[in-house]
């Protein structure tokens, strides 16, 4: 363990990882009481700062003097553990601050979890907290350790047995439960963990703001997060950002993704994009790593620790079983990582000791035959040499049946080639624990990964392959005429009115006109010229086409009649009127949706193939705007259906250069708008003249009303 | 363990699974030798027939005679096990045969799997035993162990360290590696297994045939298959039926899916359904559960073993966390389970013992508070609630930091709870094996399954979700002109030659004839009308589109000039003509092709929507065929694109009565035409006048020759 650095507590955060003396409000000294653990996991840690635990009816507790109350305590504290009941804590928070501390950690259950009378004493006491100059961890917590500092600030049960080995890996979340169950399976996988946080109900201290401090450590060089509620996005993107600037590793495990509740869209791509969407985008964007299971949150934060990134998706697998061998190779397709056969020259290494009924092209079959010696000197250099074929970018190693004393060989020969390795290898053992627990044992206490799955082994090194930081965006500037084209009173905008805005833009619209009567309708007709598109507009009818307020090539003489019908069919509604437009060109449709509904995060841009692909099968990719045109080109090209854009079965492919511009458009003014846009979609986005031109065939746009000057903002 | 019932050894399997006497030829007297093994194991074991080791090394072995051949044996033997050179096995089966075998086991390598030397002894060893009436397990195989008969013919190190629990699962596998790594992990987890076989390259034995003969065993409710290489669809099939019969579980781990070769297909679903895809088809229809990897396979039978299955698709979660809760439900929805609120009573139940700041809905959450006492007996009550009530099919149970004697006490309140229940429930325990040793090892020893991730339970109860048995076929007959209609040559058939074939079975195709000159082709066009679509015809021709081959639209006039051209365009190559066709009106399009390559297995029949959907997102739903019309339909109603022509976003739906009898008469004449057909395809099949039409408007369709009368069958 690394002597923790000289202490100074000049911030609430060090005081809280690394105070230079800690009191314990409310310790107890019944065995078996979660209230006594934090003294005696001090204790055993070896915590070098004093401590001093707070009770008066004990006058010592294990060993060292107890303290009738904070007002008493023999020097300043910076931390204060406070295990008193929920109506007790911002009673105390004065003689806290008294005592000198700059942070507290409250694990009283009984505030904002319980309801409207326990988040009123939650506000209660953070607004007491301030007052005083005490920043708070929890309430509802498990609290914190430090395993550098030899400083645990936790009742959590995972230490019970005993500490997880140090390590430069920090886990944050607001469940205990969850986060002690990290701790316990750190423990039981060699997983080398740094530091620990519970955070609770968040009252005031974030799981986002421990990890901006935590961040900055030296000694830390993976963050693993947590988060089961809503984050902000502002808070997100500082720290993974400056994560991606130190060249740290960002892991997050995202809970409630199912039934988190439909959002309030009224667009089709905002009811198709999943809830989390802004967090998932901002994650890609910054290369943080997401894993969706305990499992595999603690496996891939020990590969993420103990193993270099892979540079590309090229696998290469070694096994002692063509089966193994077979099954890991399924998985790793499943995943997209490559299988395919190594380079001429390895494959003629591996033939000189690969005996002949194996396999030397990829999967690496070694056979059983090749321990004949109890030896595992072969199997090393097949490993070795597997890894240095320019063309494999990470190894999977699965062995089976290798037990007893072959085993603990292999475990050795694996460190070996684990030490001289600079491309990721994982290993499946499938065997069970009895047999091979010499072997586990002996990595686990170097913070080896050893793995039961091929499954889980192929996710956790396609969570290594490093992707490539996107590049910055340049995005295109927003005409000044187009912010200045929207209605301060903010609501629906409809295709009519938007139009006006798409002007501004530039962005191509059929021809047309809104007409209020059929009279009306007959003069704009025969001066477009037929077949014509008539589509009632309501700010109050989203869906045109499903409520029947569209026809479709309609003559020009059939114009006053047909919209003299749909007027009459709409007669109890709020209606603007009927938009009369050219019909445009047949070619291939896009959709361009931007959402703007998860807090603190920019717009969000998603682009579909127009029509029923989007919705049927989900074909969508998002980004945070603003994009360029090369980017919003990237993303259309990334769409599964991009064959039907760019060239399929011999039809000629589509220039994509109108729509990227256009696309790219539309994201700078949603991001010009910021907290004012709702959301925004052009769905179709018509291709038209092999692409060269892009019409927005629809127009959909809900605004927040302006703010006030000086009034609160959205 | 059951004592075996009264040994009779009948036949080759009997022999093989219980033989009143055994033989060990090559048995080793050293220590660490894995020849040793078998004498060693049987001995453990306490088999209760003969044992008789052979080897003129020596004169006792493990305390009992060991004799210098097997002309010199005390009593006939039913089992021989040959621990010799794969070049030795053939010079001594005649000797296996005198002593009285009917069955032996032939452990060597160095046949099939070393190249064709190999594979000719392995033919020559063969023939040997065939002559001999000796059947082989083997060669290069591990084995067989019958736990229940106290019988182990076997070197596999999995039983080093003991058995596993005897129970009610037969593992059977070609590869020994895979097999041991399953035992071992069966021991490890308390999976209870009755017979175990590694049939190794399968010689004469295979795996199928053994399942066959381990599905009557009365002993044995769940049957679970490592396949590697093809299997034959028609032993398949008898095994799975037999098995569906008997009310038996089967359980496939199917390995080398990926990189298993393209398929030679020349139709485009040949070309996207995966391999193995009738196999998977045949799995479907008998309720055949299909594991992918190595730790689901385990977990599964597992559950298959101890639990009853799920009526539905319906789950209700329990956990001491909502963090952990929510996480499970999330995994839980990714597989397609359902996590919805319990009824009102259950939850005005567990409103009665639940914590105010937990969760009564679904997930229950029940927080550390429950167990203040450290007792579980709440969290039983809370079990029971959930399990009983009505709109419940299975539970899953995600435990955090219960540890110590709190978990032991769990544990023995989990089995009361599994005594009790008549709906599965699986238990996931997020915290590491030594703060739980006790209570796992509890576990362990009575069977029960305790996994360590959400995501693995989660995917075991959605395989313990019970099938509906897929109804009886009521094929459409095929009418005798249709077969009678094909060329005895085989080869492909074009559109214009498949065109009797199609009128001969009463699927609607567009009006047109094939033409030879431009001058034909105006006389044609000229009696169907326009526009028309003109189409090159040549077997070597597959995808006429991207080959330029096909005009869309033509106009009568220019009939004659578009022939013309295309002829010249394809000069140089065996062009039957162009077939000139009214062109057909619009509508939604489907596909529907034939294939017909795995040997033993009926046509594989694959509907999808025309077009580029069916490639671009594989959306496709495949049977055996035949099915009948109402099957049909079902399939169709089964894509994801189905609301497309069932009604979507306002758009009426189609009649989908005239496509499914088009794709049932298909499927009757695929039948029919059994190993003839290579494959047959309609691509597409258009929907006309609301779907009261189904027109083929275009065909694909390639033949195998007919055998001449005696000849070999292709």
């Amino acid at each position: 363990m690394t002597e923790s650095a000289t202490r100074t507590a000049g911030t609430a955060l060090e005081a809280l990882f690394r105070p230079r003396a800690v009191a314990i409000l409310g310790a107890s000294g019944r065995p078996g009481n979660p209230f006594a653990r934090p003294l005696q996991y001090l204790q055993e840690l070896g915590f070098t700062g004093g401590i001093h635990p707070v009770n008066p009816n004990y006058v010592t507790l294990r060993g060292i003097p107890c303290h009738p109350g904070l007002d008493v305590l023999p020097e300043p504290v910076d931390l204060v553990l406070m295990l008193v009941a929920a109506g007790e804590v911002a009673r105390q928070l004065p003689a806290v601050a008294a005592a000198g501390a700059k942070a507290a950690v409250v694990f009283a259950s009984g505030f904002a979890e319980v309801g409207p009378d326990g988040l009123a004493l939650q506000r209660q006491m953070v607004a007491t907290a301030r007052d005083h100059g005490v920043r708070l961890l929890g309430p509802n917590c498990q609290g914190v350790l430090s395993v550098h500092d030899r400083m645990a600030a936790t009742f959590t049960a995972a230490l019970e047995t005993g500490l997880p080995r140090p390590g430069d890996v920090a886990y944050i979340g607001q469940s205990g439960a969850v986060g002690g169950s990290v701790l316990s399976l750190a423990r039981e996988r060699g997983l080398g963990i740094g530091a620990w946080t519970s955070t609770g109900n968040q009252a005031d201290l974030s799981a986002l703001e421990i990890g901006t401090y935590l961040v900055e450590d030296p000694r830390i060089e993976v963050l693993t997060l947590y988060l089961e509620s809503p984050v902000d996005g502002v808070e997100y993107a500082r720290l993974v950002g400056r994560a991606r600037e130190l060249g740290k590793a960002v892991l997050v495990l995202r809970s409630a993704r199912s039934g988190a509740g439909a959002r309030a869209a009224a667009s089709h791509t905002g009811a198709i994009i999943g809830p989390d969407a802004a967090f998932r985008a901002m994650s890609a964007e910054y290369g943080v790593i997401e894993a969706d299971d305990v499992e595999d949150f603690v496996a891939t934060a020990q590969a993420l620790s103990s193993l270099p990134r892979a540079a590309g998706r090229r696998l290469a697998v070694v096994t002692t079983s063509g089966g193994a061998g077979s099954l890991a190779a399924d998985q790793a397709e499943d995943v997209g990582l490559v299988v395919e056969p190594l380079t001429a020259d390895t494959q003629q290494r591996l033939v000189e000791v690969v005996p002949a009924f194996g396999a030397v092209t990829n999967p690496v079959d070694v056979t059983a035959q090749m321990f004949r010696n109890d030896e595992v000197t072969e199997f090393v250099q097949v490993c070795r040499t597997v890894l240095a074929d320019p063309g494999v970018d990470a190894v999977l190693v699965a062995l089976t049946m290798v037990t007893g004393q072959l085993a603990t060989r292999m475990a050795a020969g694996l460190a070996e080639v684990w030490d001289g390795a600079d491309k990721p290898m994982e290993v499946v053992w499938l065997a069970g624990r009895e047999q091979t627990a010499e072997a586990r044992a002996m990595l686990r206490d170097q913070g080896r990964p050893v793995l039961d799955s091929p499954r889980l082994a192929t996710r956790v090194l396609r969570a290594l392959v490093r992707a490539d930081p996107p590049r910055s965006a340049h995005p295109l500037p927003v005409p000044a005429a187009a912010p200045a084209a929207l209605p301060a009173a903010g609501g629906v905008l409809t295709e009519a009115t938007g139009a006006v805005l798409l002007d501004a833009l530039g962005v191509a619209r059929p021809a047309g006109r809104l007409v209020r009567t059929g009279a009306q309708a007959a003069e704009v007709a025969a001066e477009l010229g037929g077949p014509l598109v008539l589509k009632i507009q309501s700010p109050g009818i989203l869906h045109k086409t499903e409520r029947g307020g569209v026809r479709v090539g309609v003559a020009v003489d059939a114009a006053a009649t047909a919209v003299d019908e749909l007027l009459a069919a709409f007669a109890g509604e709020d209606v603007d009127g009927v938009l009369v437009q050219a019909m445009a060109g047949s070619g291939p449709e896009l959709v361009v949706g931007l959402t703007n509904d998860e807090p603190g995060f920019p717009p969000l841009l998603t682009v579909g193939i127009g029509g029923t692909a989007t919705e049927l099968y989900r074909d969508t990719v998002s980004r945070l705007a603003p994009v360029d045109p090369a980017q919003a080109e990237a993303m259309v090209r990334a769409l599964r259906a991009a064959p039907l854009l760019t060239g399929h079965r011999g039809a000629p492919g589509h220039d994509l250069a109108a729509a990227a511009r256009a696309i790219a458009l539309l994201s700078s003014l949603a991001v010009e708008l910021g907290d004012r846009l709702a959301e925004l979609e052009i769905n179709p986005l018509r291709l038209g003249d092999g692409g060269a031109t892009a019409v927005a065939l629809d127009f959909l746009m809900r605004l927040h009303p302006t703010p006030e000057p000086g009034g609160p903002r959205l």
